[in-house]
Formats: C-alpha cells, sequence, structure tokens
C-alpha cells in the first residue's frame, strides 16, 4: 500500500497554507483498500488548491494532504468519488481514524 | 525503529493546539539513530505541554508531535539533549527534513 505513495516530501510554497493530517489504524486484511487509496491520491492531486501529500503506514498510518485554502479541503471533502471512499472507510478500511484540520504557520528545512 | 514508536491515536484535547510535523528521508544505516529517536520521544512526553506524538515510516518517515501551544514547542527545541540529536540529525542522519509548525484549528474522528 505505502509503496504507491509519492516518497518524497512535499515541495510545499511560503506559508501560510493548509494541512489535513489523517491518522489512522486500519482493520485487517485489504477489502479494496490499497486500489481506492490509490485512486484518492491521484484524484486530491487534481483537485484546486492541492499543495501536496505525505503518507506513511505501519502499524499507524499517517497521510497529510497540503492545500491552499480552507475552502479547497472543504470541495475536496465534498467530491463525489471521495465521499464514497470515505463511507467505505467508515464501514470497513479503518479500525480507528482521526483528521486535524491545521494551518501551517512556518516551515523549514535542510534545503 | 518505527516498532518503538506508540501506535496509538493520539488523544488530544479539543482545538486549537499546535502540530509539529517533521518529515524526513534517511541516509543509510543506523549509526545511533533509532536508540536517540526512542530517547527523543521519551523526552518530548516529559516537557510541559507535551498533547502526543503519532510516527510511521516507510521510505518517508513522519512523526508528528502535538503541544499545547508555540512556547511549549520552543522550550522542546531548545533542550539540551534535543539540540544535541538535532545536530546529529542534520550531519548524518537525515539525506532531508522539513518541519512544519501548525495551528490545529478542527479535530473529528471516529470515535
Amino acid at each position: 500500500m505505502s509503496t504507491n505513495h509519492p516518497i518524497k516530501i512535499s515541495d510545499t510554497p511560503a506559508p501560510p497554507y493548509y494541512a489535513v493530517i489523517f491518522t489512522s489504524l486500519r482493520t485487517d486484511g485489504d477489502n479494496g483498500y490499497a486500489e481506492t487509496a490509490q485512486r484518492m491520491e491521484e484524484l486530491a492531486m487534481q483537485h484546486a488548491g492541492f499543495l501536496g501529500i505525505e503518507s506513511a503506514r505501519n502499524e499507524l498510518g499517517i497521510t497529510i494532504c497540503y492545500w491552499s485554502s480552507l475552502e479547497a479541503i472543504q470541495n475536496w471533502k465534498q467530491n463525489t468519488e471521495h465521499l464514497a471512499a470515505q463511507q467505505k472507510g467508515k464501514e470497513q478500511w479503518y479500525a480507528n481514524y482521526r483528521i486535524r484540520i491545521c494551518k501551517v504557520e512556518r516551515e523549514y528545512g535542510m534545503k
């Protein structure tokens, strides 16, 4: 699953912008999860205001999506295919999850 | 390395609070990284204002630390042992990293 994720650190613009932190624990078995997760990443990337995605999973999974505005986050949340995936996630894929909407105020790094 | 991380979703309080997103790509070899990473987690947990930590690594590593205030983040950043670890990180452990300081504005989840 995680092998499908982009392995680069997102090249986000100067703050402020927004981050959606999605932390999750999976149920057992794939049940169509990997394919949908890959599709959701591709779909998110095409949405207005998308700035980047970073993802990793061991026992705990963390996916962070970066967006230009709260409006962009809201639009992506309401995407029809994404709504169906959210429903499957609640019913089947996740034992538990937490979503945090954050404003990125400061950013720095090695390069 | 990631087997040492807590595998639970952080039980953070009602927003607003702060998140420090640390995204990294490692260099080859351990070079004392695992031991220090474990120590830094234990040390962070003892600091005033610490609210939780979530971590996962595949090719990309993501660690998110939750804090009650920007002051708490600044205090942790200036911890002597942590400063030494930051230096080793820059010199030896990380091929690249990015740190994002965020204000968590909204939070929801399954439970």
